[in-house]
């Protein structure tokens, strides 16, 4: 995704928002201040305080309590991301050692709790709670919807319903949460505010859409080679949802017990050819391009301005570089 | 310890605290609430919880708020545990299989950040916005507190108030939130409240000095014989450092030597041997006692009530089974 583009009508909020975002890292602790700079130093995308920052701008006035609710979900997603490389193991994160790797798993998790506790003081101090309501909210539904996946993985009862309830939960629930964030701050109106997280939660199910498509098609900027990683990890995503249900019982069966079975190479190209033959592609393609398209709908009305157009260049990216 | 007699004045309150507790585990996700019932059913000792409910008594009523109180620091609890024990890949959590040795990592990582926003949500829910306070600081300071440990144990540079700065950050923290969080549910007075959180910090520093002890001395309930536990870790506490600076030259670089360098049984025999002879032990007993005597001091004027005895019965606790 280009970005440069898009945070064209942000870029100096966002030079101010890294100033907030660096001060709430900082610490009295020694150790602590040399990871948040080791951290700061592989700066991310920013996607989520660009979204907030944009939606803040759509519908009002950047301001101090915007970069608040910046900062606050770039330590929650940092301090997310720090913890899942203790949990995955991971020893690389952006093309550099990871916080465990570097520190060790104990270290790795306190600077991530503290990141967390940083993130709710801010919002605290500044008796900014309905920060925190969205935010907390966010991570309940992002816990119970990686929750809910691993417990289908697990089962045999995947359907539709239930993957959209994990994709919603898992992924949107944050997507939406920043475009809340953004909106709640630069205007009292719930309505306003309303539109936002739902333009979130509709953009958020279709980037998950993305990935999972992604999973069968290959990403076109990295290998376009197809990684079938969630069919290693038994993920049952829409495409493959969508080719169970529309194929012979005979082969859908078949393609269940491989899932099943630790499949090899040979059999995740063998389930990719299933999913592409029975339409489970170009019904997931279809599907995500609904969500865009209703993401578009809750932002329309809105009259044209730079944030607007980079909010609807952003939806127009999301298939960008699927097919 | 035995806390039966400690919890007579609030057991009916305990009861009732279960109730909220055990709503606030529950989720619409079956597997998560596998796991809470799980975790439910290995009953931890409540001391949180308790100290939440003494609190609250000793200055005023118990109320509905009191139970969020206790369930919020109830839930953080519960979660540092299950985090803990998958950074510290521990298959046993109170003598049953640990949620990371059943549910793999990822889960336990997972049900921890549930627990963590229920605690939140629980507090915003009702406006509790000073509970948050109090309990987001005491996070923050854990964390801090733990970090500086392993700076410290990392370098060469321990001394009392450094050793000090730790304990109280990474044990009395939490303590004294739960004295404070219980008293600020029941009245309405800073200068009140400020007594219980005192209480609290003076009770957690000497509830670390006590582990610290225990270290060199043995639980006289369990085994009777020293772990050293910290020796091994190459933690420096209270006893050591007072030795160290208390004994001839040579002999403390002689020690300091031993710990940097991996000891064997022998030389952590060698190393309690060291801190008993040049009188770590005798010091750090009466610090601790101290500390108690100062904690008393702060409840010390309320009326007597059966509140007000467990709390000073809890301070006489603490080193009973030291020496």
């Amino acid at each position: 995704m280009n970005l440069s583009e898009i945070i064209q009508p942000i870029k100096k909020e966002l030079l101010e928002f890294e100033k907030t975002f660096k001060k709430e890292m900082l610490s009295k602790v020694k150790l602590l201040n040399i990871i948040a700079h080791y951290i700061l130093k592989q700066k991310g995308k920013r996607i989520r305080p660009t979204l907030v920052l944009l939606s803040a701008k759509l519908v009002g006035d950047i301001n101090e309590t915007t970069y608040h609710a910046a900062a606050l979900v770039e330590l929650l997603h940092t301090a997310t991301l720090i913890h899942d490389d203790v949990v995955d193991e991971s020893n690389m994160r952006r093309g550099f050692p990871s916080i465990n790797a570097i520190w060790g798993n104990k270290v790795a998790v306190l600077i991530g709790d503290f990141f967390l506790a940083q993130g709710l003081l801010l919002s605290l101090k500044h008796k900014e709670y309905k920060f925190l309501h969205i935010t907390s909210e966010a991570v309940k539904r992002m816990s119970e919807g990686e929750l809910l996946e691993i417990q289908s993985s697990r089962g045999n009862d995947f359907d539709e319903e239930t993957y959209f309830r994990i994709i919603s939960d898992k992924t949107a629930s944050l997507i939406s949460a920043c475009c809340e964030l953004g909106a709640a701050s630069a205007s009292e109106d719930d309505f306003i505010i309303e539109k936002l997280k739902f333009f979130g939660e509709n953009l958020g199910i279709a980037f998950q859409l993305r990935d999972d498509l992604l999973d069968y098609l290959g990403d076109s900027a990295i290998t376009g080679k197809p990684t079938g990683a969630d069919i290693k990890e038994g993920k049952i995503t829409l495409p493959l949802i969508y080719a169970l249900k529309n194929s012979p019982r005979k082969e859908s069966r078949h393609v269940m017990k491989i899932i099943k079975n630790n499949p090899t190479n040979k059999d995740i190209y063998y389930v990719i050819d299933f999913v592409k033959n029975y339409g489970g592609i170009d019904y997931t393609l279809k599907i995500a391009e609904e969500y865009l398209d209703k993401a578009k709908q809750f932002i329309i009305d809105f009259a044209e301005s730079p944030a607007k157009e980079s909010l609807l260049k952003l939806t127009d990216f999301v298939l960008e570089r699927v097919s």
